[in-house]
C-alpha cells in the first residue's frame, strides 16, 4: 500500500491480523475491519469479549484431541455416549461434521492430519500413540476410520490399521457411494464404480 | 444444526459472531473460528487485543465522518494537506480507496451513503448539512465528487451540486474512462462512449 497509515497503526493492525483468517484476504480484511468499526456495539465489542473468552478458556481435550472448554472435553466424558465404538477423525471439524450429522452417538479420536512423510509428518507427529493406549483397556470393540477419501487418508488409515490388527478390534470404514441428493451424471468414475460393487437391495 | 452444543455455548457463539463478518458464511465462520483457536497465541490473542483496542480507541471523525483513533481525525489535522480542495466520498472504504492510490494530498468528506428515497434515505441521514458548514468559510475553493458511477451515486451526486451552487466553488467528478490495465473486448458500452468523448491528445 502506498500509504499504509491512512487509518492509524490501531486499525491497521486489526486489518493484518484479520487477513490470516482462512476465508478473508487483505481486501477483504478491510472491508470486514470497517464492518466491525461501523457494528461496534452490535458486532466488534461482543466478537471482542467472545475471543477474550475463548482465549481464556478453551484448550484441547487430552484425551480424544477435540477443542472444547473443559478437559476431558464434554463428548469424552458424556456417558450417554456408546463406549464400545471409537471414531477416528483426521480434525477437529471432521468430528464437528460428524457431530451435525448426528448419526452416531459415539465417542471421537482426532489424529491432527494425515501421515504426509514429505511435510515431515510422520506418526509421531499425529495422535496415533494415544489412539493406542485408548484402545489398551478393551472396552472399545469397533473402530470407525472416518478418515477423508484422499490419498494420504487412506495411506493413513492403512498404516492405523497395521497397528491395530494385534488388537484383536473390529476396524471399519466410510462406505462409498452416491451422495444424498447427488446426480450420477456428475459423479466420478471411481464414485460410481464403488457405489455399483456396494449396491444394497431395494 | 442438529447438535448445536457439540463444542460448547463459547465456541458456537464464536462461531455465530464470525458468520456476520462480510465475507464469511455459516460453513466458512466455523473453519475460521477452528483456525482461530488453533493459532491461539499466533492469531487469536492478538487479534482479541486488537479488537479490545479498537473498542477502547476508535472513533469516527467529527469534522469528515471517518473512522480514527483521534477526533479530528489524523487527515483532518495533517496540515501538510491542502487546504484548498475537498473530496467527497460515500462511505470510509472509498476514502482509504484513494488514499492508497495517494494521487492526492488532500482531505475528504464521508457522507455515509447515497441517496435512496426507497430504503428511507434522505438528505438527513447523510453528511451533507456538515458539508455545507465545512465550506462556509470560503477556504476550500474546489470540491472533488468522487462518487461510485452507480444511480444512486449519480443522482446524490446532482443533489449535492444544488446544494453547493450558491457557494460558488468550483465542483468537479472523477473522469470515466478506461480502467488502465483494461482491455476495450471486456468494457461496457457507456464507459466506451464516456472514453471516447472526453479522449485526450497522445
Amino acid at each position: 500500500m502506498a500509504n499504509p497509515k491512512v487509518a492509524g497503526p490501531e486499525i491497521e493492525r486489526l486489518i493484518q491480523l484479520l487477513a490470516k483468517i482462512p476465508g478473508l484476504g487483505p481486501r477483504s480484511a478491510r472491508r470486514a475491519a470497517l464492518h466491525l468499526i461501523k457494528k461496534k456495539d452490535q458486532l466488534l465489542v461482543p466478537l471482542a469479549e467472545a475471543m477474550g473468552i475463548a482465549v481464556d478458556k478453551i484448550g484441547v481435550c487430552s484425551t480424544c484431541g477435540t477443542v472444547d472448554t473443559s478437559d476431558p472435553c464434554a463428548i469424552c466424558t458424556d456417558p450417554r455416549r456408546d463406549q464400545t465404538m471409537l471414531v477416528v477423525v483426521e480434525d477437529v471439524a471432521d468430528l464437528w461434521a460428524l457431530e451435525r450429522a448426528a448419526a452416531l452417538n459415539v465417542r471421537y479420536h482426532v489424529l491432527g492430519g494425515t501421515l504426509s512423510p514429505l511435510d515431515g509428518i510422520g506418526p509421531e507427529e499425529l495422535n496415533i500413540a494415544s489412539l493406542v493406549e485408548r484402545l489398551q483397556d478393551g472396552e472399545v470393540q469397533e473402530v470407525i476410520l472416518a478418515i477423508n477419501a484422499t490419498v494420504e487418508g487412506q495411506t493413513t488409515a492403512h498404516f492405523l490399521t497395521d497397528q491395530l490388527a494385534s488388537l484383536n478390534i473390529k476396524i471399519t470404514r466410510l462406505a462409498h457411494g452416491v451422495p444424498v441428493g447427488g446426480e450420477l451424471d456428475y459423479l466420478d468414475e471411481g464414485t460410481l464404480s464403488q457405489a455399483l460393487k456396494a449396491r444394497t437391495q431395494f
